[in-house]
């Protein structure tokens, strides 16, 4: 979105093709569109429609050591409790006008607990996930339902669930939010409710009752047999995710159909009750390149959030491309075309706006390039 | 939408229950944040995360004898040809930042065509409707289908259709327009194509050839049995629409259910081959309401464009409220609370984004007072 | 079904391949499994897993006019009132042992009143319609809403609505009536419950209520914005029926698509809240050949029962052919080649199963000629 | 469905309410029926509408001891191969007329191979699991993919994929076969064909192919998004349905939700694809309950059959009870009040054909009792 609002009709576009020619009376109407808080379709066709998608957000990289080193300094100046409610910092496309949006639709920040601290409970409609680049010591309760978080878990908190933070270790922890924030906000569908003024239950269980009742391999509890706009499982396990991940590229090796393309196996995060993505808004899923994949460059409508789970290599997006390693976070707008190359074996973590458009039939999807 | 977009992170927030203590090593971290391109959560969430939606959109009325006018003059000055592709003059919701845009989502202008004009063929990926407020002459042909205009019908152009229109009458004629384009804009996924330089089919039938296979109520041809993410119908016609609304208040009379609240009738157009909306991001509708009828006081998320089709009356969004007559429009935000007055007779055309909401399970109603 | 169901296990498979050699410890081994109460899927598989369907039930047609007499001394002989309910009268077909079923999962049956006579009120689970091949007179009161029959009219009574009917005229009435019995029989899904002793609306409206609500092509009410497993609209009247029919023929003759095929048109009776089928297990559709226009050759999983509304023809299922005319019957079973040819310009009434198997991913259809 | 299915229609009817008087014109009439193939309804409407469900299929109990036994006989008397295909032994139920149904629609039967045995390659459009109640050794190869069965494992072949079995093992194998049959023959949807003469993957992989890409919870591969009619997970390993089960337990234990019914926890097996059943027309689910616990009477439409993987219980269907401990299977008929009471904890495996009610919208449900 332009960031760049006033004026909203001038004579600039006069050479344009389709534009009337200028004179006294043409600007005369133009001020008469002003008077009535109208503006012309002709002078802003251009941007409106153009022939394909022209965001203007940008592709961008950050440095996770530069986020965690802003996110230290943070701990030591800033509370974190009722009225902030997080420590939580956000990455700001460079081309959003200063907004604290990844992408148009995304939130990405970085959020960090010190040793012993608690962030305190609320909920909204916005949907959100956590995901562990490093780290563990902190649990998430969702409902009243406390979620380990550790290394390589990608954990839920669908809209409108109660959720509080609290870290039981000696050690600060740090971890990547992901939200459909700036989508709510700028579609004014956000709600919001402070929860209890504690978190209601401190265990520290190593599984969460959500994983007990949804995280056996193709079950599902009798009790509950309807479909959920969100995922039941609050978190999902490294173990099953590098498994997976793993499995596919077994089954490359001995032949078998699986991967997504040469050398590029990736598993998408599900809602067990419909098999779709995992919330509304929101697809996640975790992909490994073996060393010295490159990926076939790809366009796609929605925007996305890259971030190195392990490993290190390169990530193209447009003309320009960034070496990445662990934690590292790239943002890639809406039809730009994205390459990623594995200098060592890759694994990262996305998470995209796609579901919208899938819902709204308007998806699409662009092979440009063919993988090494 | 914030208008003022710069300078992300100040210290204007000390007093903020939740913010912390302006310190000069504060105001370090601050700029090393917006050296990162990085913005903190906690100095924004009361914008990003309102207890409701508080959409920088407000309410606003327009009238259509202006916009008119303004088409008039406009149909003197400005061609319509190749590059400005329409002569369209957008609502631009003074909430808004000076876009041409009636609501975040929501595109609604006034298309006119002088007598014997042509607008050339193209097609996008945003969904379009025509709404007929007065006057007839014009056809559009979508996907080489001529489909008469005339008052009172509502008109589809799905995304994607090519679609040119062509004034067959010795006046000029005037209509709404309703898009998606700032949804497509705000979230990228804009396509764009010119089409054949001349429109194919310039005869003028009565009924278009959709209208013959898919406007038969309860019935569609065998042959095309699949589901359709937009109505295969280009054309819902006026007669049936006011049979229809007089039905539901003959039933009301008789003492049987279908109005949606007393005095008050109200239909959907919907896609025969789903019973939902007509396109896959709007929704549209016409009302009824008996003379003195006074609608409950509703709100709900998403936003809304109503254009009076016939009588007047009255419309109150939030605190403003405006008398309304015969073309006027009004923009109402997302949350804002609605109450429509009819002084006389009043029938009115609607639409909004619900669908968006419906599909990403962020649909809310909330009733706040009762009709008299 | 196979009608002889005693002995099932014999000797008498022994020269088939993949049989075992009679011996008398084989026997002995099958006079074991009938004590237990087991059968072995080798001696069955034939029968059980053919390559293609191969129905019990059989092509066959009943001639209109028998069945109006036997249907007219009927209403001499027979009362209608509690206990039986209704003076209809079944289409048996001759290949499942004797049972009332048209084929193994529909019913097909006349119904008859004499002027002035009541059918009482009840509901069951099993999907019911009406079809009105000539006459008229007679009412149907669906859930209090009463709905006038007159020829060429398809009327819907979905699974668990109250419905009596009453004779108006001075003249009896025959009607078609279509229901899932046999399949609901056969599953053991089947509910029923008597309504009050009388009917309460006696009113005889031209349109129902449900018409009025429901019945504007691409409209619906506000009011109910619910999907339905069954179609709202309690009658499709023929002047639609007739106009959708014209409409794609005069549609074909002027080069553009609609027709099933050359001189074949077809519409299908739909569920507006959805689409879809008007009934969870039953397909409705019209069709109307030109004169001398034959169909290609078609089979499909599922039964059929198509009835002549008017014109005269030929019916060719598999090896037979009759000739049919106004009001005559013909019962098609799963996976029967059919081929209709017209000699007059030929409208014909059709219901099937096919929904069943849609759901149940089981659908499946081959053509096997071409149309003349 | 009716065993005696002569003389459809005769005079005994006399004296029930609704029938006509008999006279030598009404035995006129009835003759007349029947030359025209016809039958009314009002002499058949007490057996097909009845108030409730009153399938003629019953409750029955069959003793795995003496299915083993009638399989190891047949393993030395009956051949395995081409035309016979299976050694497969079906449940016949006493009110279905001889045939090999288990109910209406289910088959349920005992396969047996012997050690080093084939069995060999075909598909069918009905679909199929296996439930392996003890023993291993065998390999299903579905689609060219070699699946292991174990005890405890829940194995799919869903309709029209090819398959064949071999026993890797010095001992015989036998399992519990589960089908559509009888539905799919009742409704005339079935089609066969041989495979290769040799199966052609004979490895023997302690996972398949489909649960190293599918089994993995919350997971599915990226390069398979597609919904799908039946799940692609070919083995769900006792470990899981184990842990799952003991999961739902441990949690009632500690006062959360999760179990049906106090004592009883259930997980069904489902499609990850979907979150629903694992093929369209068959629901399958492990059930386990505490000792001692006896679960609430449930009638249901649609029918079921039970096998006691573990434990020693009582199944209780109407008016009889049984007896039941490992291996045992009980069929129950559509709306049979059944309860389970737990002698020792007891598992059970269940497969039912619920889906198809639910997608025709004849689900029903009943609860008659109080679980101790």
């Amino acid at each position: 979105m332009s960031a760049t609002t006033s004026s909203p009709v001038t004579l600039q576009t006069l050479d344009v093709p389709g534009q009337p020619t200028p004179t006294p009376e043409l600007e005369d109407l133009y001020r008469g569109f002003e008077r009535e808080l109208l503006i012309p379709l002709w002078t802003e066709i251009g941007d409106l429609m153009p022939a394909d998608p022209r965001p203007t957000a940008t592709g961008h990289r950050w440095r996770w050591a530069a986020l965690v080193e802003l996110a230290r300094r943070s701990g030591e100046l800033v509370p974190v409790g009722r009225g902030g409610e997080r420590r939580a910092i956000a990455l700001a496309n460079p081309g959003l006008g200063g907004r604290p949006f990844a992408t148009p639709t995304l939130w990405a920040a970085i959020q960090y607990l010190n040793p012993r601290e608690d962030a305190p409970v609320h909920r909204h409609t916005q949907h959100a996930f956590r995901f562990v680049v490093e780290g563990e010591g902190v649990w998430t309760v969702v409902d009243d339902d406390p979620v380990a978080m550790r290394r390589g878990d990608f954990l839920l908190t669908p809209g409108w669930c109660f959720h509080g933070h609290h870290n039981q270790a000696d050690t600060p922890m740090a971890w990547l939010d992901g939200l459909d924030i700036p989508f709510a906000h700028y579609t004014g569908s956000t709600f919001f409710e402070f929860g209890p003024d504690e978190i209601a239950d401190r265990s520290s269980p190593a599984r969460s009752r959500s994983e007990r009742l949804w995280s056996h391999p193709g079950l599902r509890p009798v009790a509950q047999p309807e479909p959920r706009p969100s995922s039941p499982i609050a978190a999902y396990r490294w173990e099953h995710t590098d498994a997976a991940l793993a499995d596919q590229l077994a089954l490359e090796e001995e032949g078998h159909p699986g991967v997504v393309e040469p050398g590029h196996a990736a598993v998408r995060f599900t809602n067990p009750t419909t098999g779709g993505d995992v919330m509304p808004t929101i697809r996640a899923e975790m992909h490994r390149l073996r060393p010295g994949a490159r990926t076939t460059t790809r366009r796609e409508v929605g925007s996305a959030v890259w971030q190195v789970f392990d490993g290190r290599g390169r990530v193209q997006v447009g003309e320009r491309e960034w070496p990445v390693e662990r934690g590292d976070l790239v943002a890639v707008p809406s039809w730009a075309p994205l390459t990623l190359t594995a200098d060592t074996g890759l694994d990262l973590f996305r998470f995209s706006d796609t579901p919208i458009f899938e819902r709204l039939h308007a998806d699409r999807v662009r092979l440009e390039g063919a993988s090494t």
